[in-house]
């Protein structure tokens, strides 16, 4: 394999603190802040700089407001972030697959 | 998905370069430096940073040679180089076939 399909890959979205908040959005539609921080055991400091990275390449929506008098701040994808998301899966795709067959063509 | 699948992607091997020069030599065991640097397109400097943090981490052999008088540097995945790829290919796919498996499950 050359190293095209590598170059593919979304810079925004290789990094792995955000690869796993955008499976978990991917997954779950919507997620509150404190949800994505304990489900990722990351810190508030850690996610929110993640979130806001994720924000500014538009692939994330956040909604700040108050249930019950307190501040909810939920997280979803947006529809360009779920396309790159599943863009990025497709190229982790085909990388596994080339790997796989060479793995099992090198077995004794 | 948890982020524990994600937690788990070895951090030398995750970078887009990295990953790419270690792809190249679990394809072909022994690829020179040139080798190397024209297949992935990188630069001089930007490939030999990359090779040094993957022999620091134990998982590359360089060795450097001549021939016909000429310097000769060939690069070569270690054993713990060959199954720390093994292991991070092992857990791509686990990632990628959740979502593919989520993807089609939200499929009108």
């Amino acid at each position: 394999m050359s190293g095209d399909a590598f170059s593919q890959l979304d810079r925004i979205v290789h990094e792995k603190g955000r690869m796993a908040i955008m499976s978990s959005l991917a997954a779950t539609s919507v997620l509150s802040f404190k949800d994505l921080r304990d489900l990722l055991k990351m810190t508030d400091g850690n996610l929110s700089v993640h979130l806001r990275t994720l924000q500014e390449a538009g692939y994330l929506a956040v909604t700040k407001s108050f249930v019950d008098r307190k501040p909810l701040t939920t997280c979803t994808l947006t529809s360009a972030g779920r396309l790159a998301f599943e863009k990025y899966i497709e190229i982790l795709d085909l990388i596994v697959r080339q790997h796989q067959r060479e793995f099992q063509a090198s077995q004794p």
